[in-house]
C-alpha cells in the first residue's frame, strides 16, 4: 500500500529517518561514554523501544507505572521510573514489576521514599530497589531544591530497609546542573556514599549533554521523532523528522482560509510557545493559525497557490509525545510505501 | 467499591447529575418546540447516548465516521454528522452507514455535495441522503458565509441525484443567525424550496436558544458533564458539574507548589481562554498555573491550608471533552459509591 492509499487523518512515521536518528544519538552517547535510556513516553510503542536496546540504549525511562507494565510485556528488561509512585495500589504493582524486570525510580521527598521502603521490605521483592533523587534546577518541577536537601534524601534512602541510593536525577540539563551535583558528592563523599548514576535529559539540548560532565546517562523522548518544537531549538532539522500527519483540506470556505480534517484531537493544543499548531509541508507559508477538536484553521493568504477541496497536505506538529497519545496506531512508511501498523500500547496509561 | 479507593488519575462522572443535566436540557427544550440532537463528542460513550435518546433526545450528533460507527453499533438509529465527508474510503462507509441508521451530514462547498451525490447514486443505499448546508454567522471556521451562497448549495443539492437538502446547521448560533436564516428562505421560497430543518449548537448559550425562533433542532455537547469554561459562561453551576478528575498530590518542592499526577494527558492543554488548567475542588484558591504531560504544576500560595504529599484532590477541568478522548474508561458514581465503568468507546475515532 501506498502512502496517498491511506485515509486521513493519519500519522506516520518515516522508518528511515527513525532508525537514522535512533543510531545518531546512539552514536553521539557512545563516543562521550554516556549511557542512553531513551523516553519512551514519545512514542509509546515496544517495538521502537526495542530498536532503541538494539542500537545500544542500556534501558529505557518510562514515566508512568502503566507505561512501564506495557514495555515490561514486550520484553524490555531494564526501565527507569523517574517518577513518585505513591498509593498502596501504586506500590503494589511497583513490586510486581520489581520481580520481572531492573527496575529504578526517583524520589523528592521523605514520604515517598519512606513508603517505598516499607513496601519493598514487606514484599517478596528482589530487594534492594534503586531510588535515585529527582532535583531541581529550573524547571520548577518536582525535585530536591538544594543540594543539602538531596544529600538528606541520599542519606535517607540509603539507610532504609529495602532501598539502594541509586544516584541523582533532573530534567532538563543546565548551567547549573553540574555544580549542583558536585555540591551534593561533596556533602555525601565523607559518609562513603556514591553517587553511581547521574541522569539527566530533554531532545533540545541532547548533543550538549558531553559538556556536562556529571551526566552518566541520558534520557531523549522526541528525538525519535522530532517535531516543530526540536526544529526550532536547532536540535533536528526538517530532513530528521520522522513523524507526519497526513490530513485532508475539507472546506475552503472564504478565499484565504483552509479547514483541515484534523484539529486538537489529533495534534493536541500545545504550542510550546510557537505561533500556530504545525507546520504544512507542501504550503510552508500557510498559519495553522487555530483548532477546534476535529478541525485545523489554517490561513493559506500568504501562500501563492492555495489548496483545493481534498487536497491532502502534511504537518509536522508542535509536539510529537501527544500526538502518540492520542492515535491508536502509527504507520511506518519507507518512501512512499506503507510497511506495517503499529499498536500504540502505552497510549492512555495514565496511572 | 468507593471512590476513594480508586486509584489516580482517574475520571468520575456522577450519574445523579449527569441524569439531572440531561431532564433539563430536555424539558428545556421540550417546552419551546425544539428537537433535541445532542452532541456525543463530549461523553463517546453508547450508554450516555442511550441515555440521552430515552429522555427524548430525536438522535445524536456526531463530528466524525469513526463517532457515528461505534453509535450505530450500539443501536442508535438516527445520526447526524455535520461534517464535509471527502474521499473514497469515507464516502463508501457513509453508504454503509446509512443502510444501518438514518443518517443526515453537511456540505459548505459543490465539490463535498457533488461527491455525496455520485457515492450515493451509484450505490444502493436507500437514498435520498438528507444534506443540510453550514453556515458561518460568525465562528470563522466552515460554512456558507452568505444567505446567496447557502441557497446555491441548496439549490445545488436538491437537484443532485440521492441527496435531499435537509435544511441549515451552524455552530454556534449568535445573534446573526436569525437573519441569515430569513434570508436564506426567502432565497428559496420562489423555487418552493423549504428549510426544513435549522440545527444550531453551544452548550454557553443553549438556555437562550429559544431567542432564535429560526432553530428547529438543537445540539449541545458538554451540558452532560459541565467543566471550567461551561461554568464561566454562566450556563451551568459548580453543582451541575457532572465530570471530576481526582488526582494525587506526587511532590510539595516547595512551600507553595504542589505536583499533581495529572498533567495535559488527562486534562489536555486546553484552556478556552481561561486562567490555569482547572479548578481544585479542595483548595479553591490554588492556581493550576502548568502542565506537563504527566505532571500538574500548581502554586497553593493564596491557600491557607496547603496539601500533603500523597493527598487526593478533585479537579474540574477546563474543557471536558478532551478529557473523554484521553481516558479509556469513565468511572459512574453515586454519592461516594462507584456504580460502575463505562469504555470510552468513541475515544480516538480521529476518522
Amino acid at each position: 500500500m501506498r502512502i496517498s492509499e491511506l485515509d486521513t487523518p493519519v500519522a506516520i512515521v518515516d522508518l528511515e529517518r527513525l532508525e537514522a536518528n535512533i543510531a545518531r544519538l546512539q552514536s553521539y552517547l557512545d563516543a562521550h561514554g554516556i549511557a542512553n535510556r531513551p523516553h519512551i513516553k514519545t512514542h509509546k510503542i515496544p517495538a521502537i523501544a526495542q530498536m532503541q536496546v538494539k542500537a545500544g540504549a542500556i534501558g529505557v525511562t518510562c514515566q508512568k507505572l502503566g507505561e512501564a507494565e506495557v514495555m515490561a510485556d514486550a520484553g524490555l528488561s531494564d526501565i527507569f521510573l523517574p517518577y513518585n509512585i505513591l498509593g498502596p495500589a501504586k506500590l503494589q504493582r511497583l513490586i510486581a514489576l520489581m520481580r520481572r524486570v531492573t527496575l529504578s525510580v526517583t524520589v523528592d521527598s521523605e514520604v515517598t521514599a519512606r513508603a517505598l521502603s516499607s513496601a519493598v521490605s514487606q514484599s517478596d521483592a528482589p530487594a534492594p530497589l534503586d531510588v535515585l533523587v529527582e532535583f531541581d534546577t529550573g524547571m520548577g518541577r518536582c525535585g530536591a531544591q538544594s543540594p543539602g536537601e538531596a544529600a538528606d534524601l541520599a542519606r535517607l534512602i540509603a539507610r532504609l530497609p529495602g532501598l539502594r541510593f541509586g544516584g541523582l536525577m533532573t530534567y532538563p540539563y543546565n548551567e547549573h546542573t553540574q555544580s549542583f551535583v558536585e555540591a551534593t558528592r561533596a556533602w555525601l563523599k565523607p559518609e562513603g556514599l556514591s553517587v553511581a548514576r547521574v541522569s539527566a535529559g530533554g531532545t533540545p539540548q541532547m548533543w550538549r549533554a558531553h559538556t556536562c560532565p556529571a551526566i552518566t546517562e541520558y534520557r531523549a523522548g522526541m528525538y525519535v521523532y522530532g517535531d516543530r518544537y526540536t526544529l526550532q531549538s536547532g536540535a533536528m532539522t526538517l530532513d530528521d523528522c520522522a513523524l507526519k500527519v497526513i490530513t485532508t483540506v475539507v472546506s475552503r470556505p472564504t478565499v484565504a482560509r483552509g479547514i483541515l480534517d484534523a484539529g486538537s484531537k489529533v495534534f493536541s493544543s500545545d504550542t510550546l510557545g510557537l505561533d500556530g499548531y504545525g507546520l504544512i509541508l507542501e504550503y510552508p507559508e500557510a498559519r495553522f493559525y487555530g483548532q477546534s477538536e476535529e478541525h485545523g484553521h489554517v490561513d493559506f493568504s500568504a501562500c501563492a497557490r492555495k489548496p483545493e477541496i481534498g487536497e491532502r497536505v502534511t504537518v509536522i506538529p508542535n509536539h510529537c509525545c501527544p500526538v502518540s497519545n492520542l492515535f491508536d496506531q502509527m504507520v511506518g512508511v519507507r518512501g512512499d510505501q506503507v510497511e506495517g501498523v503499529w499498536q500504540i500500547a502505552a497510549r492512555g496509561r495514565v496511572q
